[in-house]
């Protein structure tokens, strides 16, 4: 049985707990978003799962939010970053293999001969993620990522990766876990190439990184357990794989996901068709001052189908042009 | 900038919940462990980890504490918890499959021969688990295994199976929580089997548990999504699966690892190799009046090659038998 102590003490951390709430309400939670349909829909949405006695309200751990990362929470333009760094270790590789000077694809990235490296399909593009992402350990690959992103910057903007993130999505991400929400990413995007960074940018921790994956194994060196990372795909975390990973990282269904490409429609849809309250965001890239514009004909980030459904089901879109004050979290 | 009424709040915060944990401490947290090595060393290690200003001490969001489960939290003999589900699932179908009273091992099962399912091996058991738990939706094996979990009884315990649990272990999980520590199990039994009752009998979250697991499927039924459990293993968190799991699911080395055979040796190793302070543990079954007694040759929960690095490297063991004052939930 608790003590008086105890009931008093939280009797008056209830009251300090409450009155801080109170005073943390009055600012707006999303001072980088215009008043408009899409911050509304948020507002209105965490507000019903969030209120007690509400007919929509939602326990705080089946309070679940997936963002997509690329396109959702940073710049996917001219290509992802990540197949820069791919890039990048091509080049930082390159006197370790003179072979690769008369071997597509990477004769292409060493010559910058992008034309050559798109011609190079898909099959291109995953021998330069094995041969850049594959070989050494978990340990190693979590270093080589944390110098590259500390310094690598954006060929147009001159930004580093990390400055080019999403304001208004940041303000997001903290008005849900503010109201109780645990935040995913959900990405296609490599899970070792995001668990570096996304805490210190994202406040979204390790644990909390759904991606793709090679696979590792253990071993024993010299006595010292290590995981090497092998030229062999584990998981691909796109499309039909959103909800399949979703339900083996996370294992519970989100109530809220935001994305912007036809890569997050399945894990919309997912989220969408559970019971209750549920909430579906697409941001669009309508601003080419700004940042981009581009939707169905994209190379990287297509949104085509997505909109349509978006626009069937109600979902919200977000037009970063008119919705967004500011774009970068660098701008601010 | 923070008001002033928001420093004033925190400071009254921070006191009230410093009293609050002084209150807290005074009482014993591990009230079911007797006084002893294995006791102090998890006190000691807790202590050291979470006192600010101490060379040892780990920041909230490091403390991972990883548990098996099967012979760690909860009884495996006379064999493992998910097998009997197999089993009942095998009698529950088997109208639907006469060809079953003809072909092994269901044939075995239904007949209560053991001996024929123990010789049909490795082969056997996946040809089982197959049939047990692939074939349906995600959503439909959940209800199949609430439903399950709800009303099965241990053999000769005649107890539910979450009765089953160790008081303990439930005690070493708070213990660890009220630390700040994030607890996860990691176990060889199946994700999904585990999930929809791992927060009710322990504290742990679906998204904090790693297991075992087979393929699923995103489909449209009807427009509505499903994921369809497919007969092809996915995973297998075992023995060197359990460092490849750690690092997949959770993405951070834990600081504290809690087995009771040799399928956790590798989990050990990989905790026990970071850097810094770490913790590794085996349960040791030793009481075979209040429980079971067994290790280096028992066909579930073998401890054998682990409790020689044990004894090598430092780590703690407990004996149930003498460190335990109950041993079950239902004992309390």
């Amino acid at each position: 049985m608790k003590s008086i102590i105890e009931w008093s003490l939280a009797g008056l951390l209830a009251a300090v707990l409450a009155l801080g709430a109170t005073v943390a309400r009055a600012a707006d939670p999303l001072p980088s978003w215009n008043d408009g349909p899409a911050k509304a829909a948020i507002v209105a949405f965490v507000d019903k799962v969030t209120k007690p006695g509400s007919p929509d309200f939602v326990p705080e751990p089946e309070r679940i939010a997936t963002f997509d990362n690329d396109g959702t929470l940073w710049a996917e333009q001219p290509m992802y970053v990540q197949l820069f760094f791919a890039l990048d270790r091509v080049k930082a590789l390159a006197p370790q293999h003179p072979e690769w000077k008369s071997t597509q694809p990477f004769e292409a990235v060493l010559e910058g001969d992008m034309k050559s490296l798109a011609a190079s399909g898909e099959k291109g593009l995953v021998t330069l993620d094995m041969a850049t992402h594959a070989g050494m350990t978990t340990t190693e690959f979590e270093k080589i990522v944390r110098d590259w992103i500390a310094t690598a910057k954006h060929p147009t903007t001159h930004r580093l990766y990390t400055k080019m993130v999403y304001q208004p999505m940041l303000e997001l991400l903290a008005y849900l876990r503010a109201s109780g929400f645990k935040t995913f990413i959900v990405s296609g995007g490599g899970i070792e190439f995001m668990r570096p960074w996304t805490n210190e940018v994202y406040g979204v921790p390790p644990e909390q990184v759904v991606g793709s994956s090679i696979k590792t194994k253990y071993e024993l060196r010299e006595g010292k357990p290590v995981l090497v990372r092998l030229r062999e795909i584990n998981f691909i975390d796109d499309k039909d794989g959103k909800p399949v990973g979703i339900n083996e990282y996370i294992g519970r269904r989100p109530i809220a996901a935001f994305g912007n490409s036809d890569g997050d429609l399945q894990m919309l849809q997912w989220t969408t068709a559970g019971d209750g309250a549920r909430f579906a965001l697409y941001v669009h890239h309508t601003d080419a001052e700004r940042e981009w514009a581009y939707d169905r004909t994209s190379t990287f980030g297509r949104l085509d189908k997505g909109l349509d459904e978006a626009k069937a089901k109600g979902w919200t879109v977000v037009d970063m042009k008119k919705d967004w004050k500011v774009i970068f979290a660098a701008d601010r």
